[in-house]
């Protein structure tokens, strides 16, 4: 594709200061952009790295361009622009609404117009694919399963039966929706599978990372609302809901029929147990445990923080007097009271 | 499927206090059940909840029959009543006894009477398939390979050569057994692989999460007891033996060679390090880490509890000086005992 | 495959103290070894089980070998021909050259000599594969995307397009490369969507676990240098660069944009927060929080250690106090000041 600054300004609506028709082949990092890829000041921290910056233009916000060295657009949200404008570079798969002779289709499903079917693709019976649709490589989608319009499944993903996907969900490589909740029950002879028997039903505009689970459910279908995301491999147990506009960063752990509200910023890597309500607007930093209900809207932490091996080995053992410690110094201070008590 | 509550509890040997004409078209939760649903009270606590049902029938315990509003099917263990009947609501795929026609066999693979192959399965050399398995679209099953008789395995499993499962096994989709342990010895040229040249052995009725990884092993084969459950993305290193009827959560990684024994509780995002061994009837709670061996059945744990980040990020400081701390404790204690003495 | 002692010893140029022609039909543990197993002692403190070892031989270090019972292999670095022995026994599968009819190749790809396809891999238009590698069943490799030569790829690996893999790299089953980073801007409609429009760089000699993902980048591509070795369901972030001869084991997450260095060694389940900087040799241990970068080589850690439950509850609530509890140390520092000061 054949860009110039002029066409980027225009299409987006940012003011450009420079010439128009430098040309602009692609987007990169403020010290590694050349002459012809756009930069972006997303921080007026970095502004002192303008100067020895080669791209041919900056994004930028109007406080930070005055005396930028560069050719400059501005933006009133950097961030939102270079959302915008790396769409033009974007070369994901196209889809062009043809269905590879080795898809598989039952004849019992339903696939709307335009829908892509790559190599290898299974749909199942009774299943329906919404119009738009790219299906990548070597995905199944189980029978009864329901696909909205414009959603986008990347190679060998797995839709288990009865999963319903709202409308521009994004699901990635070797994620698994729909998969057996862990549920057993202990018996005389082992114990006893419980039968997974809701589906998972995810609402619109949602994203589902590579190899992330999300289990169907026991009594309730597991939910994820509009408008959330999912990083990589993280796990949503069965019976689960999960509001709108939820961000959950890769290899969280989530167990089943807990409740998490709406905008809600999950960290990676957090554990988060089963059965709890957590209301909207809660942010849990990176590797938290949450054991417990949270009822106020924050910021929420778990863990002791990184030291080196030996600083950590001598702590760790203070942590294990910790209980006793915590009595040492009420004796102390009783002892305490008593001599300031005797001495006055 | 036509059911009255009158079917159910002939089936189960349950009591029915109530007309046994009506109609059961599901089961759902105490506070979502629907006039043709059955719903389940599995804890007294919850008895309050009951006036407000709308559910066809409750399955519940005599004891907290007494007074219930509702038409009650006794049981003497509800939830396991809960897993029987569930069976007769679930829409899982059903094995049929067909070969699809993309199903790939190798001459010398041999496969079990009435077993299902979907689309796409490709099963290598010298495999050997039990009867009355059922193996899902894209599942790929290595050369030599066993499997026992009932084995279920979702779309797109990966075995690899060399794994033996029992009968029974469930396997979910994404998961891959027989993958190479993690394992390199540092040289001048960098780290060199060593083979991992054993497989995997799984016994009766295991059942494997979505993403679950299990390494083969490079000394000893890794090894997985009766009955054993594993949750979704759960990794089990090379040469490690799981016991029977044990249950492992979501999200925890066990390292290579541990032993873990018979009847354990592993948590969910619970870390478990090489070379351990744990005993019986464990119990290790969500995210802790084991660093050590466990002789002793009982529950353990790990990790700060969370708090909120003010919270957290001063407490942490106070962590970080905890062996200054109690030296600084044990100073005034020896001051403390010094003015007591003098002071007598 | 026929083997005596005398082979291996000529091999690998070993030393053997013992009969030549003893036939060796595989390697096993110290403890598990039958009469035609090679063993190995890795550790002078396991000589004491040589006495009751039935192997055929043991791979034993010189000084290890005085007074030893068993034939003997000299070595001087037993661990490394462990590595080269096992080779001998490695039955994982063997390049044979054959396209699978079922292996779909877009006609613009390129497939270089004595590839092995297996049945149902798929390569999309532009991608590039080196000589001589093995494409496991149900691999999908994206439009444009280029192996080096002796690449190794296991069942069901999907590579997304614009990811590049050097030489001699190994991907295991569910493995997932250049899925899009985790990147969305808030804006009044709601998550935005940043298009991931970099690719993914795997350098020579790479091994990369079952389960794990790499994802593409948004403003530079994802780099893994030569000779890191992942282990399983490991991710790793959008515009992370990893360096040279590191391991990082299994279920570690690495978030977006961190460099780490040349030599690391992280361990399992670690996690390791965006944007930071690891110098080389760091090593990190298992389950610990990387939330700072780490400018100094050496050992770090996270965690407060495996407690028993009920020891873990009464620490935890010392810990919830922690904070407080310094200041009360420091009130009683000075209360006992004053008191010494007083009594002089």
């Amino acid at each position: 594709m054949k860009l110039t600054l002029g066409d980027i300004a225009d299409r987006f609506d940012l003011t450009l200061q420079g010439d128009h028709s430098v040309s602009v082949t692609g987007i990169a990092k403020l010290d590694e952009a050349g002459p012809s890829e756009l930069t972006f000041l997303f921080n007026s921290s970095y502004r002192k790295e303008l100067a020895a910056c080669k791209a041919a233009a900056v994004v930028i916000s109007e406080s930070d361009a005055k005396g930028c060295p560069l050719p400059c657009l501005l933006s009133k949200q950097p961030r939102l622009s270079w959302a915008q404008i790396a769409t033009l570079f974007d070369d994901r798969p196209v889809a062009d609404g043809r269905h590879q002779a080795t898809a598989i289709v039952d004849e019992s499903a339903e696939v709307g117009e335009n829908v892509t079917l790559a190599a290898n693709v299974v749909i199942e019976a009774g299943a329906k694919i919404g119009s738009s649709c790219w299906i990548g490589p070597g995905c199944v989608i189980g029978a009864g399963t329901i696909l909205g319009k414009d959603c986008r499944l990347y190679a060998n993903v797995s839709l288990y039966h009865s999963v319903v996907l709202g409308n521009g969900v994004i699901v990635h490589s070797g994620a698994v929706i729909g998969a057996d909740g862990f549920g057993f029950e202990p018996s005389a002879g082992g114990l006893v599978k419980i039968p997974q028997i809701y589906g998972v039903v995810i609402g619109d505009d949602v994203e589902i990372g590579a190899g992330t689970t999300i289990d169907r459910g026991a009594l309730n279908a597991t939910e994820i609302g509009n408008g959330t995301k999912l990083d990589n491999q993280v796990q949503v147990g069965h019976g689960t809901r999960i509001g709108e506009g939820t961000a959950i960063s890769g290899c969280t752990a989530i167990a089943g029929s807990t409740i998490i509200g709406n905008y809600c910023l999950i960290g990676g890597a957090v554990g988060i147990i089963d059965n709890l309500t957590i209301t909207d607007r809660v942010e849990v930093t990176a590797k938290s445990l949450v054991s417990q209900s949270i009822t106020e809207s924050g910021r929420y932490s778990s863990g002791t923080g990184l030291m080196s091996g030996n600083e950590w080995k001598r702590n760790i053992v203070g942590f294990k007097q910790l209980a006793e410690l915590v009595r040492r110094v009420r004796k102390l201070e009783r002892a305490a009271k008593r001599t300031a008590n005797g001495s006055h």
